[in-house]
């Protein structure tokens, strides 16, 4: 397979666009998609089955399942609402067992940098329960079923001076939840995507992955219990849309009618060449530098509210669905 | 000795002055008092050395130096650099051992609630340095004899569900620092301490202290390294300053002019029957309140940042100050 | 009628409780009690209709509304949203003309202290349209009879070195609305009221109320268009607090069994006298001090966000209420 | 002259450094470069003189000095005051008259988008005054000839529904400053100024400038008063930065030795055709985005200091500035 230059995504579901592209089957991978006409959700659900999925799609081997739900762009609380209880639905199905009830949710990034800042303010809108329970028992909340949720925030390293992981798995070693849900922001490829997107994962938070790259991963080998990843696109990383652009440049004079003459030239060269080329010119200041849409803080409180209602719905756990 | 009707205040010089008033020698607590006369900075050292001392005084064995310096109120950059620089010197001479260079400080409290967001604000304003030293060694950093410092602001228990001494704990098993450094708003019972003093104590923090009342205490005990207490009044509980006012209304009473005759009735009943009066009358809905002045925001700040620089300059620790 | 030790409280029903103890009826006020039995409701409306009557309550010439709902403080959001629906009922009832649909709100107080807050977060969650319909017209809005609503949050003078007054003075001559509504943290005597209470008044905001003590009024005299006041008790002043607690206590004093010949001696001596001694202990540096619950932050959020439901449903003024 | 794929840049500087690529002479147009060699300061002033210079630089008549400071990424607290001391002096020479000395700064921008935020925290950290002299006059100040300062932060039309322009004017009517300074972030074309440059104008506010992209200017003609305009970039637009990489990669195909036979191709094409080329790839979704690098939050904290201390040293015009 042609290597084309890497581009930055921690969806899963991009991945796989980059090979739909070229019409590549990817072995070790299916995607399945899902269409919720009522509630107009696209629901990929992206398997990596094997390591040597896991390899070309550059991501671990495990379940992603993405809701795309274009009218989250718009302030509609009803739809929220909607959206919360599909959130709920799908985070459901990727606890490892149905009596893991005891959640400790991370809300992962940096509150002071508003892309980053998703992971904080779903921790701060969750209802936290565990500290209620231990006190006076699970007949002191209002409904019987309800579940054990603490929740941290805990900084970035530049903040604290400490490794996330270390952090996370201090905490579960102390308190002993039955997994973790870690919330992060994410970096997409495609801008259209930024804040109505939600992907949820079974695999953990992965190095390198998320806004505030937390250098080494969150995972069940790491903090020893079951990671469930809720991430939720928020920039596009600056190399990606200068390098994006460049990409359909080159494709574009290679059939231009215009420049036909370049496309001619263009085509003797191999796409190693042309990937030279591209790389050279993106320049070593653009590390560190994502792109960002200028009305980030309406869309992200939004949409972190969605994310946090999703959460307070999924540990209520009504009596029918306890028995269901 | 007559049991007074009970007054909250985190500070061991405030309980000190409620025997003084009495003129009553606590026996296993000694007092020192020190005036920098060049800064206007009172020093007191409260000595908690028994156990029958800490029955009396309520409070732990340990040492308490409190800083005094009123003009902490006035938004001078110089004198609160002073300050800071004594800060610096005070709290180095609680830390257990000359070498103990690699420190965990925890910002407690609540930053969504102005009185109880110092701890954060202090954490937010710190030179974390772990992760540099962890990544290059010391000599990445422009002084050699830099410590490893790290930070958390865990939030308080109705945001995490957790006690924040289970927090702490895990950090402290996973990241393995020398000392802790409890940074902490207090509860004060004169109102003209507020952020314009600090408490410095090696005794850890304890149950029902700080403003938002951290249930289990955080202490060598519970986290098993030593613990640096610095503590700020923010508050006065209302309790306190309507049983305290009150108190003054029975004294008044007793030889007011214009109402001597109360005065005469009233030495003929005993302490407990005046505690009992008082009591009653402090309506149970005054649990939870606090009094604070309205100017918090502003002289908190600077009084955050007071402090935060009092511990970056201490653990820059100076060439000088190495060798001394 | 004896003038007791003034007590400062922003809401006009806590000033008519206080002639109620006495029994004493005043001329030129009236008050209405109603009991929305369905949503637990107390809903009180103070008329001031005469100057004598204003001087008696402390407060001017107008219609003060309350509003108040113990369950408020539970986190039931179906509950938060029938509220919504109640004050936007009666907030219509105090806007001048029905056709007055060009919507200034001001969220009056300082957003870094925490129960002064109120105004600013309820600006924060307005949907504001003034711009959209200037651009655009009505018909750019889902519903046609939305109103153009525009919304400032000014600050406090020590933040602007501006009267309050000047700064919405100068907008409201610049852009022309039909009429201010004015958001603001008040001060309540009953610290039972804080945080589920709402006042709403046609009289604006007067000198000296509001936790951030705004010191001209910003009225239809001061601003030149109707002010429709809207307040959440959040604070109660220190001084206000003690002196009531100090109040009982005499009163518990002269009928004491314990005490009762301090009784007998009180009864002799007239409420001036009683008066003075109440003043002199309520020390000076209470003033500038408020009382506030500790979890502030979280009633407030909700509170806050109830009204801007409040006001944002009242905007839309759907279809059947504009033929209505 | 040959038109080139328009750039966005707030930055005067920038604008001229387009034209010296190409070693262009702009009549109407001066710049002067100074360097401050101890600071390690460069300074840049832009003067714009005629309105054919105007038109060429697409800003407006007047003088723009930009200072750039790469050292302002340090965090170092002595050198930002050395700054601060010399953005006071350069602020000083744009007031139009000596005696002008009441002063509204109006922080520009939105608090809850970082990059936005610069105007409103610089504005938090301000030292106002005219409320205090307005009561008491100036003696009450420690400093005999102290400015009145005011401040202002407007937030932005997607908070307020009103444009700033209409909320600063009526201020500026109300309260009769006799110069208004406002500040604002800004984009830059090149993301090494981002958070180190600071440019200062004697034109105002114009539309399309900043990062709000504020639609009506803030200028002497709409507000009545001489307006100095204070930025610093924070961003790049999205658009920007993808053009500016695409010119290079056409330039770098020109000359390549790879590709050598494109640029053959290449120039036989007019620029127009290649600026076609250029516009088509850049898709309309990059419209509103904006890059900006991940530490913002610090260098922004910074930056804003550094400006309001700037400030703050102005307005407190020492004795011996006053006599000279």
């Amino acid at each position: 397979m042609v290597e084309k230059y890497s581009i930055r995504t921690d969806l899963a579901l991009e991945d796989t666009e980059r090979f739909e592209e070229d019409n590549i089957e990817v072995s070790g991978v299916t995607v399945e998609e899902e269409w919720d006409e009522e509630r107009e959700i696209r629901i990929t659900t992206v398997r990596i089955l094997t390591e040597n999925g896991a390899k070309t799609m550059g991501k671990p081997v495990g379940t992603y399942v993405t809701l795309e739900a274009p009218n989250l762009a718009v302030p509609d609380e009803g739809y929220h609402r909607e959206v919360s209880v599909t959130l709920a639905r799908f985070i459901r199905t990727m606890l490892p067992r149905k009596e893991d009830c005891q959640i400790l949710v991370a809300g992962l990034g940096n509150r002071e940098v508003t892309p980053d800042a998703l992971g904080p303010w779903v921790a701060d809108n969750l209802n936290v329960t565990r500290h209620i329970i231990k006190e006076y028992g699970k007949y002191a909340m209002a409904k019987e079923n309800v579940c054990s949720v603490s929740a941290i925030a805990p900084g970035v390293m530049a903040q604290t001076g400490m490794e996330t992981v270390e952090i996370i798995r201090g905490i579960v070693k102390e308190t002993k939840p039955d997994v973790l849900i870690a919330v992060d922001a994410l970096a997409a490829r495609n801008s259209r995507r930024l804040n109505r997107t939600v992907q949820i994962a079974d695999t953990g938070i992965r190095p390198g992955s998320g806004v505030g790259n937390h250098r080494n991963g969150i995972t069940r080998e790491t903090i020893g219990i079951p990671v469930v990843a809720i991430g939720v696109p928020t920039v596009v990383d600056a190399a990606t849309i200068v390098s994006d652009t460049m990409e359909n440049l080159l494709a574009a004079m290679e059939t231009s009618e215009t420049l036909k003459g370049v496309g001619v030239v263009l085509q003797g060269y191999s796409a190693a060449e042309k990937y030279e080329l591209v790389k050279e010119l993106i320049a070593p200041h653009l590390n560190g530098m994502y792109v960002t849409p200028k009305d980030i803080d309406e869309t992200m409180k939004r949409m972190s509210f969605t994310l946090s209602e999703g959460l307070n719905i999924l540990f209520e756990r009504e009596e029918e669905e306890g028995q269901g």
